[in-house]
């Protein structure tokens, strides 16, 4: 059955203090929910503050992107983290952007972890917990963003938190519907007819087709898109695009769980 | 007329990583409110956690103590901070430790700004106002502990927010009631005798003699302990001890304004 | 009498992690010497080694430049520091640097510090004094780029340390000879042929127009460029192509003094 | 053969502003070689200044104590990093203590990586690598204190550097020479008289008894000593009388190799 309503996520707020990164302001535009950076691997008060204000005014809505504390590195190097570290380390974040979000009037919809924390979460169950516990006890109203393709999603549910599955019109699957690692040949999908043509399959089929050619179904409540790699723009404008020619509604993913 | 409750807070959770710093497990039975360092100045998410956790345990109420990013220095050196940087910096400070304070089921009770910044608000009402639109924006229940001799109590009440003012038993006052400075010979009361005497002075009279000789009325609804200089622990037992020799009550400021 | 050689310097190496500040490469091309961030305000340890091999390979020779602890405020924001402080901040940064310059088979050629240093260097002698006295214990044949207008070359002569003169054409002076502050209407020079007019006038003549109209000698060995700014590119090749219509040599400071 | 000179190391300088940790000024009498922290996993510029100042006041020569750039974490949680990163960090720490130790007029005497490092390291020989090339490219004069057990000391030989080797006496080792996890019972040897007979079995007859109950020769020129666990000092007192007791002289790794 074909989708009606979706979302479409971008990663925001990633500069810090004098530094430039994204394209945000044009992305607001294009997109219904933000994953914001809340200060460890990227973003900083002023910019979160700032990113917040313009969603607002954009009409979007907003997430925690809590990282690994690693600036250099940008969240996407492995470390080695107890699940109470975790847990601590994505209260405090959570916590911070929310007060931005909550004094700007709005309400924090969504929580999704950053760069290496995903691979590091769906290998290890105890860090997925505890990102999941710390989501629970900063509100039980807050969405889980996340992907198919793992333990996550079945142990959200499991502890009562709502989950929002994304999708991503310009990566790779594999026959397991997972992410094919950036590394390999073909991973990720630059010509902008492709994506088309993937986000007309998702919307009007609900399926995917793999790498290896398989064509399999795919849940999903939003769409992925990338900020920061050239070309990103392009592709994101493709994407929304192509939703709204094929006349499906683009809203945040609270309106659609 | 004699003050029959009054709440003791001190200033906690400033360990860091493997560094200990402060006595808090000592301090948590002899105070009533926590000032608690929020990872800027001091402290972080892991220590941030167990100290909003003792505090629960042992009946002390919550206060998010934010400090100026500057670790080495302790929030002690001064910076050159804009009033919307400042701004910035402490809803993302208090938004953290909120988070941790709602999670363990309670409510945040108050913000006192850290080190430097006293001064420095004092002298710069464009970052006074800062401090207080933070508080303000992030939660207007929330109290602001304040000292007298500045003008920051009556912007404070002027914006709405309820204040309650601390005084210092181990500190000498001049006669516009403000702290001596540190550096100023007998600006630090050591003598527990004296400390004593100035608890009965404040308890019983609403009054302190100044350094200079003069003894005015001080209005004040909580005692203020120190917990990392050598002497604080006996300092903050002859406080607590005298308080209940009086039979005065100790309980949280929340309980008093 | 006309000047034959000069140096020109700019900032390099100001990128941290992800995040890409500036020219670099472009700029290498029109430059001798190069003042490279140190991981402070700017900088990573990654950035500082590909700094360092690419000017070596542009024939660009190297210098440290120090700054504030504030990778938020990109070492723009005083700080209250002590002069020990300070000094010891410049010793690590240094000698870090040094490393790298050193390791490339190269020799460190000079420091000058970075942003807000050189306004609190110049109003508090005890902090100049405390960055020269860093330069002087690393090594006694590093040069000290700086500018007239302060008693920061005079100290720096006294004590035994060689000094380079650096003059800007793209900044007015005032009557001091001090550079006019950034917020004054006329303080940045955009225009590409006011630019080479004040190279012409510095070359030929050693003399610079200030903005008060008045015309004064002003001795200089390297004229400094910026590199983050919009037009920043435009200027650097304007510089740099005069000089050389002019016939004026190119060359490293150390060259000159 | 009885040794007759051996080397005692330490890390030192772990405080970091604020907040100090170790015994530094008790060890720096029992000790000949320190382990400088160098600001990634503890210390700060000024620490550092007090500790190799302190440490040529008691005729200590200086190492340096690169770590991984994990302040909360005290250099002991695992990180992903590449040898490239990896060796940069070094150059950058190596070179900034370097110019301390240069200042005071001493040179740099060796090098040992910090915490999780060594086990990092032992297991990926791109990472051990990276260690030795830095410490090369920085001063080929450097000695690199090594733990028997791994491929490193032969590395570090054949790359030209000359090695220390280092043994403990309070660690519990295994058949394959190398230290037992912290996590097994036995492992840390609190017992002052069996710190003594290891001494003495290092010392008189080169071998050490393996938690398996097997005795090994086991070469060395240097013990460690750790400054900040419970008991450490009286551990340092006992291996430092016991070595005077058997006649040995405590003398700096570098008069040793």
């Amino acid at each position: 059955m074909k989708k009606t309503v979706v979302d479409i996520n971008c990663d925001l707020g990633e500069s810090f203090g004098v530094y430039n990164l994204g394209q945000d302001e044009e992305l607001l535009g294009l997109i219904s929910s933000a994953n914001v950076a809340c200060g460890f691997h990227a973003g900083d008060p002023h910019v979160m503050r700032k990113t917040v204000l313009l969603a607002k005014t954009s009409g979007v809505r907003l997430g925690a992107h809590p990282g690994l504390p690693d600036l250099i590195g940008f969240g996407r190097r492995a470390m080695q983290v107890s699940p109470s570290e975790l847990k601590d380390m994505f209260t405090y974040q959570i916590g911070a952007l929310k007060a931005f979000v909550e004094a700007a009037g709005m309400k924090l919809q969504h929580v999704i972890q950053h760069g290496i924390l995903t691979k590091m979460a769906e290998e290890d169950a105890t860090l997925g917990r505890a990102i999941l516990e710390s989501i629970q006890e900063v509100d039980r109203e807050i969405l889980y963003l996340t992907l198919e393709g793992s333990y996550l999603p079945q142990m959200a549910r499991e502890m009562g938190i709502k989950i929002v599955r994304t999708a991503f019109a310009d990566r790779a699957y594999d026959r397991k519907k997972r992410l094919v690692s950036r590394k390999t040949p073909g991973s990720v999908i630059h010509d902008l007819r492709q994506v088309e043509k993937r986000i007309e399959q998702l919307v009007n089929e609900g399926m995917i087709t793999t790498i290896e050619g398989e064509t399999l179904p795919l849940e999903f409540d939003s769409i992925m898109l990338h900020g920061d790699s050239p070309g990103a723009l392009e592709i994101a404008k493709t994407v929304s695009g192509t939703l709204m020619r094929l006349g499906v509604q683009i809203k945040p993913m609270s309106q659609l769980v």
